[in-house]
This record gives structure tokens, sequence and C-alpha cells, in this order.
């Protein structure tokens, strides 16, 4: 039987590759529901292409007049209620979360109350609310299996073993755009330098948080909820080829890698699949071709924002949530041209450094601290 | 409950190695049996840490002086009946067969036999009779766990995947001692350059087939028998470092590795705890001090030996075992100084062109193989 796949955030980066690797594989995968935001152009081809029973829009004007465009077989709602809808779709057996931001957490929540499997790419969700989603997770009995090149890279050194035999999580980072320039160097970078990601192809967001580390940071984050790792457990490693994905060392010293060419479908593809595989549109690596693999540690001076963003994970409660927030806001303005890119640091400092954490946080009490980061960083770049 | 073992070749590399691992694990290991040749001086002090019931040695006159020394706790045995039945000794779970060269075949068998789980070093064993020890071993449902590193990684690899959704094993070989020498260079290296191995600590006899690649081509057969895949499956790295021991790919193009700094303890520990692991005495692996991992394709023409033992692999039938112990033959003369180091290559190319490979060969056929290319060696190098 074909495994029915939902995925909410279909016209961004990790949307548009999954329904590549389902393009691959007919005979195993069918298109339930898809979820975007106000791209329907791009929705319309993929409601032809892949013929889901219910697609959600943004707002009911984008519904309406995508429900013109398209034929009957496929029903149209719109704005968070759609999600939602889309994200409990009777007919999913796999829900991929692939929005951007915070906003994914209450449609993954809702996936798993539907008792769907999680093809989890929306980091955030674990970063905001991981006591919540994990332990909903663990009720439901849903798998929680990552899209994320990294922590896919971990899940797959896990296959076969024992959790408490782990010594530590080594999580490998690229350095991002400007890995190999100096503090004094990032003043004056611009938009397109930053959006320069020399290993993958990603969304613009992801790949200026590739450049501060936020986005290593978060994923630290993210694999303490995922693998329940302390955060002394957990590693961060500058491999500047991208080529290990990411590693699990056992207390025998023995040191399990994941590895491949950068192509986030491999990963995608493995979230729709495990615990079996498939053939793979990716390209295989060529060993012969790669010459070498370079390591460094991080230099957490360099990149304060991976200390700041475990720092906050270890203190729990709200402080992930405002850190990854004014994040948000910080990135949102930086791409807006409207503030440079180190004050996208010193906003984050400036959030965490002002918030005082919740312990345990409920969903609300994640919302306010989320909505006050970012309300503070807007206010604080317009003084 | 403690596991027992028992080792054949405790005097040896692995064999001593063995028992630091099982000295570092009191709660875990005792040691049921040890079979050593000569070295009885060793081996007593072996019986009086590890107190086996039963050891064996070459001799009757070697058996004798050592039990004048040693209390009656320990049982005293010699010669090829002795060593087959320390393999089949009925208080050993686990016979690690460390012996070097094919006189580990008998008692391995003999283990299998038994209903032992081997801990598989004696790479021989399976390149001249793998059709029979694997039969006996699926026959009697015991498990072969390499040893051998690269086996080990590659069986780490596999853990929790499915065989058939392997795409290749990828062997990786450090080159040798002579790795970045010439043919030319080769002509006049002595015995003393050729026992430099750059990363392994490991016997006299495997540290000249890793110089000549013939090392590397038995651990190909090897793997081919130990996982049952095609020799058109199996790819030969050379990455010089021995930080990644081997890895598979599989059909996605994801690559699993096993990882970690040269320590044979490693993978024997691994052997002993399957499918668990265990603190180990090793040292951890520091990637911010490792800096670079290289890669690059063998040289078939500067390695012919790799080339002819993958040939001989395809043809199979008695092929590897001639392979094995021409240079077995070879290598001993080399090590006595009688012959040169690239006539180890003359003499195994000379074996395996004369020999018609018998297919599917018995026990008998096997041996006979054997000693035909042993005494060919031999006689030609004193012609």
């Amino acid at each position: 039987m074909k495994k029915r796949i939902a995925i909410l955030g279909s016209t961004g980066s990790i949307g548009t590759q999954t329904l590549d690797v389902i393009k691959h594989h007919p005979e195993q995968f069918e298109v339930a529901a898809l979820a975007a935001g106000s791209n329907i152009d791009l929705l319309e081809s993929q409601i032809f292409t892949f013929k889901p029973k219910l697609v959600s829009v943004a707002t009911k004007e984008l519904a309406d007049r995508l429900a013109a465009r398209i034929g009957f077989g496929t029903r149209v709602v719109y704005g968070d209620e759609g999600i939602l809808e889309a994200a409990a779709h009777h007919e999913a057996d796999v829900v991929v979360t692939a929005m951007v931001g915070s906003q994914g957490l209450r449609p993954t929540l809702a996936a798993i109350e539907s008792g769907k499997h999680i093809g989890l790419a929306n980091k955030e969700t674990l970063v905001s609310a991981g006591h919540i989603v994990t332990e909903k997770a663990r009720k439901h009995q849903v798998d929680l299996i990552p899209v994320d090149s990294e922590h896919s890279a971990i899940f797959q050194c896990l296959n076969g073993e024992k959790r408490e035999q782990i010594r530590k999580l080594i999580v490998t980072a690229s350095g991002g755009s400007f890995r190999d320039r100096s503090r004094d160097e990032l003043k004056d970078v611009t938009v397109e330098d930053a959006l320069k990601h020399p290993n993958w192809s990603m969304g613009a967001k992801i790949t200026i948080d590739s450049a501060t580390l936020v986005n290593k940071g978060l994923e630290v984050i993210e694999a303490h909820w995922l693998f329940g790792i302390p955060y002394e457990q957990i590693e961060v490693v500058i491999h500047p080829e991208s080529i290990i994905h990411s590693m699990v060392e056992f207390q025998d010293h023995s040191i399990m890698a994941q590895l491949g060419n950068p192509d986030m479908r491999v990963p995608i593809q493995y979230a729709l699949t495990y615990p079996n595989r498939l053939p793979s549109p990716s390209a295989p690596l060529q060993f012969g071709q790669l010459r070498s693999l370079n390591f460094k540690s991080v230099d957490y001076d360099r990149f304060p924002c991976l200390r700041w963003a475990i720092e906050c994970g270890k203190q729990g409660g709200t402080a992930t949530t405002v850190f990854n927030a004014a994040n948000e806001a910080a990135v949102g303005l930086f791409l807006d041209r409207r503030i440079s890119f180190l004050e996208i640091e010193s906003y984050i400092e400036q959030a965490i450094t002002e918030h005082h954490s919740i312990p345990n946080p409920s969903l609300e009490e994640i919302a306010e601290a989320d909505r006050w980061a970012r309300a503070s960083v807007l206010k604080w770049s317009q003084a």
C-alpha cells in the first residue's frame, strides 16, 4: 500500500524537495494534503502533478483565486484553521512539517494528536516546545523522524543502538557563508553575500542562520529533545565540506557517522521510507574525487550565537523561544535591509538578556514570550 | 552472568589485546580456555592472571614444561588436538580465533560445530573456506562477529539495516608502510622498513601484508563471505589516516561509517559485547585535533596483489587458498631474509597463474591446494 504524505510548507525549499522525492517513487507514495502560504502559482502546478485531496493557503482571497483555477478533485481551505486541517488530514500517514519558523508548532501538535508520524523539518517546534512535543509524541506513539541532515544522520547512526550507551552526539557545522571572515570583516556584509551558502541549497532564512551559527544552535537544542541527550554530551565540530552530516560517539569510543553529498533529498527520503531505504535521485559520493575532509573546533567568540543557544537550552523554559523569536525577527529585518548583519547578534543578545525565562511553559506562555521577543527586536531596531 | 571466552592464539597481537579488554571488564568476562604456540612464558603469566580451565600449546614437550610451572587449576593440552579441545571447550560462549594464517581453519570449524559464537580474527578461515564456514555457521546458528577493524566497522554500519538495501561496501586501506614509495623504490626495502606500519600496532606477518595490500585483498574476500556481497559491490579506498575503519553505502546513497583512533581493542571489545557496548580503555577521537581525513583511489598497478586477490575471489574455488598460502610462504621467506620484498609479489603471481582452481572444494582439496602453493613457493625460491 502506498504511504500517504501531507506536506506543511509545500512551496518552500524542503517542501519542493519532498515532492521531488515523491515524484521519483510514484509506486511508494501519494500526496494527501499540501499547505502553502501565498505562492499559489507553484501550488497550482503541485496540485496538477500530485492531485492532493486538500490544500491550504494563507488567506480566503488566495483560496478563492486558487479554487477558481483548479478542478473539483482538490478542496481548498485557508488560514490557521486550514493548516490544522491539512496537518490532521484523515488520509495522511506521515506529515512533513516544512514550514519556516515558530508558526510550525500548532500544526505539528495537531498532526501528532491525529496519530500521524512526523517528518520533522520545522526545528523551531522542538526549540520552543520540546517538552510538550516529545511528551505528546510518546503519548500518541508516533515517530518524530528528523528531516534536517544533521539529525537524520544521528538518527541513522542510532539504528540498532542503545541510547544509554551514547557518549556524545557530534553535530557537524559547515560554518556557513562567512566562516573564513573575522568579526571585523562582517560589519558591512550584504544580504546577497550572506545568501551564498557554500554547500547546501536552502531557503533564505536558514542560510542566514547558517552564517550566524544560530541554525547550529537551534539544531543542538533540537538534538537535545529529539534524542533525549543532555547538552553536555552534544558537541559541535566545524567541518567545512558538509560531507559527514553528523556522528554519534558511543561509550566504547566507536563513532558512527553518516556521510554523503549535501543533498536534502536523502534525509527527506529517509524520513519517508524509514526503516527502509529506496534508490535516490541524488548523486553518490565518489571517494576517489573527494580528497580530504577537514575538521576544527568551534570558536565560540567568533560565533557567539551558538554559545547563547546552548546556554538558553541549558536554562530551558521560554529562554529558547526568545532566542529563536528574536533571531527570526532580526533576520527578517536584515533580509529587508533594515539592520546590519552583526545587529542580528546584538538583538538576540539583548532579548535573551532582558527576558526572564518561565520554566515548563504552556503553549500560551511560549506564544507570549515569542511575541514579546519579536516586538522587542522591532522596537529596538526603530529606536 | 559473565560471558566466557576462549582465545585461540592468546600470545599474539590480537590475543594479548583481547585479554587486555577482558581485564578491563572483570565483571563482564571470564577466560575459559587459551591456545598458544610456543611462548609459554607469556602464556604462564596469562594463566596466572586469568585462570583458564584449559590451555593448549604447540608440543608435548612445551606442555610438560608449562604444566610443571603452574598449579592444578589449569589443564594443559597440546598439538592440533589441543587446539581443537580449546576451540570446543564446554565452558566457552565465544571463541576468538586469533591464530595467524590458514592453520585457524579447523579450530574455527570445531568451535562453530560446538555452537560457539565466533569472534573472527583469523581472516584466512573465510578466505580459504568461506563457503564451508558460512554454511556451517548458518546451520549451527552461531554469529560470525568480525574482529578486524574494517569488518567490525562494516558490521556496525549494518546495525538495524537490511542487507538487500546495500549498494556497496567501502573498505578503507591505509596503504601500509610503503604507500608513498614507487615500485622502483621497493626493490631494496628491508624487513625493518616493512615492519613500520604508520597507524596500527600489529603482528609482523599482517604488517607485511599491509605493505603489499595482500591484507586488503584478503579483507575483500573475507567481506564477500561475511556479508554475502558480490565482489563488484566491494570498493577499496586509500585512506592514509586509518580513522574511518570502513563504510557501507546504501541504495539511497546514504553512507554509514565507523570511525575512531586506530586501536584494535575497540573492534575486539565490540565482538565480545555485541550487540551492546561497554566503556573502552582506548583513547577517544578528538575532532579538534584531527584536522583532515584524506582519500584517494587505489592504483592497482602499484598494488597488483590487491587486483589478484579480487580476481581470485571472483574465480572462487581453491584460487583464494593458493593466493593466501603462496603469500604466507613468501612472507615467511621475506621475514627470514631469504627473498626480497618484491619477490613476495612474483611468487604469488606465479602460484595463482600455475594453479588450476577446483570449484567448491572440500577441506581436503583446500589443504592440498594450500600445501601445493607453499611447497611451490619454497621450491621456486631455492631454484
